[in-house]
């Protein structure tokens, strides 16, 4: 039977999913699993470290992580295939990409998190999922839109059993980056532990496109970030 | 760009996804790349061996085996926990479970499956993806059911970059185990090589779920099973 009062966080280890995971905790009292995954990606063990720091942080003890060993095999993004290059310095000004999927956009990705997060909520008799997909103001992938949220909703009505009832909830798919940092401080989650760089893993490089998003919603929030990049901070970000 | 001829098919090595690749076969001119999961059930080592047997029988080359890591860590199933039993001669007269879920449904375990499938097609482009779903005389699963899969085409249109277009193909759903067997041996499917059973290895136990749904179609459809089985097969099984 499905708890109502117990949440799976997905937690990547990047600011969206940690003030996302800091709301869940306010909202479930604490009552939280979360859910990490690696899959290939350039910098999968240092996020899996910004995960554990955050889960310390918050001494949750229920976690798993997840290790799909098939992203590299299958390619097709610059995240999984270290043959195509993280692009640089490459943000438009409406902050993202206008309509052009990224190359750093890893085929069909999120359906994969969620699946997971899907199997544990049931077994575990968890009534939420969170997310921390953003909509706008983001990397322009189709698996971060509400529309995409609302057609898996139905899809674990469908495929679950018929006593189960899962509700996923992306709380913060329509703020733009610099509420999500205002959000996370008067939350005080420890957005000196996330990591959202695509390449660096001893410093952030300062210019993939997650570096720059993050960089510039800092800068709009009038706060410094606390992390450490490895070149100078792009001080007029676009 | 996706190439409409090009099929992925997801292959367990049992009888309804190997007539579903022969399907996939006949209808792709060959073109197909054959994808496999092993996710922690009772028998994998046997399935990924019904694989690759299959696989060789047909000549494909393009392969992929998923490993997923992490079912026997979210348990919750009788196929991926040791401590729930599979159970035994239980089939009831309408030939699966009426409407009770069985303990071997695995928590939205075909979500997973088609995830995989779908980031593989985007990524090298095939337009279809093959999956050998059942959705009478089968388990009683509610992954299973043709409402799901549209369900899931819905979700690949919203998670997969605009210019993708891949199909679900389920071309034995609406089939009765029995006549599953006869197309597949009208296109001569390697049904001696499949895999159905939920707890042997060696030799097919004939008592569990799937084997009394396999044995039946046989009997029906007046063909011996070609596989061994470790006890006298349930001549009269219900």
């Amino acid at each position: 039977m499905t708890d109502q009062r117990k949440a799976v966080v997905l937690l990547s280890g990047g600011m969206d999913s940690c003030v996302s995971a800091a709301i869940a905790l306010q909202n479930h009292g604490g009552n939280v699993a979360l859910l990490h995954a690696s899959y290939g990606q350039r910098t999968q063990d240092r996020e899996r470290r910004a995960f554990e720091e955050i889960a310390g942080f918050y001494k949750v003890d229920q976690r798993l992580i997840a290790e799909l060993n098939y992203f590299r095999a299958i390619g097709g993004s610059a995240l999984t295939d270290a043959r195509i290059a993280v692009p640089e310095n490459q943000l438009d000004a409406s902050g993202a990409h206008g309509s052009a999927i990224p190359v750093t956009y890893v085929p069909f990705r999120n359906a994969h998190f969620l699946s997971i997060a899907v199997s544990w909520a049931e077994a575990i008799g968890a009534g939420a999922i969170y997310i921390g997909a953003v909509a706008e103001d983001s990397s322009g992938y189709p698996d971060c839109r509400p529309e995409y949220y609302r057609t898996f909703q139905e899809l674990i009505r469908e495929g679950t059993r018929p006593e189960t009832r899962i509700e996923i909830v992306t709380p913060v798919i329509g703020m733009k980056k610099d509420e999500i940092i205002r959000r996370g401080m008067e939350l005080d989650a420890p957005l000196q532990l996330t990591w959202s760089c695509y390449q660096g893993e001893d410093l952030a490089c300062g210019t993939c496109d997650s570096c720059l998003l993050r960089l510039r919603a800092f800068a709009q929030a009038g706060v410094p970030d606390p992390i450490a990049y490895g070149q100078a901070k792009p001080q007029n970000n676009k």
